[in-house]
């Protein structure tokens, strides 16, 4: 048994699965609940509240839980560095962080990592604690893809691994050959939600699914932070699309709440493909 | 006096900045309007309406007409080529086009033209016809950028660059070194408003404007049918979405109506800067 976990909640489900499991394991878990972000539903389990620029009063809060290891999970919007309210130790790390952030989300992400793993705490990845739930290799539901929709794939998630070297995000849309959308900050529901919008002609629909959503970790981010996800909404989403499967590389991509997306890619009639990792470039 | 002109005109406002300059210089010029894309004020110009795969109608009027000179210019969405029409010339080139579509938008216009020029017609590129109309180095307005959101500019075209060596797009948005948005099919209006809808925290505003629009040409991309454009439009949701400034590659982005352009910069408060090339990789 690992110890108690301290969990920094950003916003979606993943953070509600990181806890979920540990509950479920019987794991004590203490809740970081990120004010402004994280689920209200977190507040079931023993926590605080806290204003992302509170590192003093978190690290505090989290030794005196006894806590040992730390899991940063969830979305975070980039705070607006001039308005943040930092404590004495948040002032004092903010010109660190502020420095990082200028060069990217991963760089902002690993310097925040390391303030933690200097005041001894484990670091652990969502993906670790959620043990196994990541994308298998091959088809995870009853849809198969067919070869030309492979092709489209591989298109897809090589468009979403070079988004992820030039640090834009880690989703793409490829149709017919055609790149529809890539992803960036506005995350990958509004992306697929704005695929559902283009014209009819350049996408796929309910009654003749054509393309796919891919997402690729970042080559340079810390996956035990940051890696994709995907869930039953995910699936919801591309289907509204008229998108024909969604994609991943077998292994880097978690999947929250398998029977759901499995119930859902199988009851819309979309294919879940695990590349092997290797084989997109 | 070069001679008549065959303006095949998708959306937008390029061909009507094309077919003004024509009509300027007392260039004859015949508009073949594509059915359900080109501006209905062009059928202030002599012309056909035609369906994009009736090939052979459209080469025949541009004959009948006597046109020497062909010009492709403005946005034509990707067809669905089940559905479309062709004529008896269109079936016999229309394998090659879907082949070449399936390659990229890129590979396709480059088909496109290659049956233009095997007919015997010149092919002119809209930025030849507006002749100077392109950014110049430097501020094109009053604003002038600060050497910060230069560095934000340089990462925008970057990206913008590096989107379409990936055949992507054309644009970019970067806001203190973070990628809010990349631009794939739908067109850089879109997302600039869909930068407008992001959190306020990742983003400027018209009080604290921040951030920057850069448009690139693919590298891969043939100038004459495609260079990226910007117009009045584009610096007024550029400011609606709390950006700084536009950018581009000096010689490499059209500006239609530069007057136009720069009365709505300097009222905005927006700077509008041309990148020597070579200063972005």
């Amino acid at each position: 048994m690992r110890g108690k976990l301290a969990l920094i909640a950003g916003g979606g489900a993943l953070p509600l699965s990181v806890a979920a499991r540990c509950e479920a394991e019987g794991r004590p878990v203490f809740v970081v609940r990120l004010a402004g972000f994280a689920d209200p539903h977190l507040a079931h389990y023993p926590g605080i509240d806290a204003g992302m620029a509170e590192i003093g009063r978190i690290l505090s809060a989290m030794k005196k839980a006894d806590c040992k290891a730390v899991c940063l999970a969830g979305l975070v919007n980039r705070p607006d560095f001039r308005t943040l309210k930092p404590d004495f130790k948040g002032a004092t790390l903010l010109p660190g962080i502020i420095k990082a952030a200028t060069q990217g989300d991963d760089a902002l992400l690993r310097k925040i990592l390391s303030v933690f793993e200097a005041e001894g705490f484990t670091v652990e990845g969502a993906d670790d604690i959620l043990g196994g739930e990541t994308l298998p290799a091959g088809a995870l539901g009853a849809v198969q893809p067919t070869a030309e929709q492979l092709f489209d794939l591989k298109k897809a998630l090589h468009v979403a691994e070079k988004s992820g070297e030039l640090d834009i995000g880690q989703g793409a849309v490829v149709c017919d050959g055609l790149v529809l959308a890539v992803e960036a900050q506005e995350g990958t529901d509004a992306m697929l939600v704005r695929v559902a919008g283009l014209p009819a002609d350049l996408r796929g629909s309910p009654g003749d699914r054509k393309g796919v959503l891919a997402k690729a970790p970042k080559p340079i981010q810390d996956l035990r932070v940051d890696m994709p996800v995907i869930g039953a909404r995910t699936v919801e989403l591309a289907a509204a699309a008229g998108l024909a499967g969604i994609g991943g590389v077998a292994g880097r991509l978690i999947v929250i709440d398998r029977p759901a997306i499995i119930e859902a890619a199988d009851r819309l009639g979309l294919y879940v493909w695990g590349e092997t990792s290797g084989e997109t470039a």
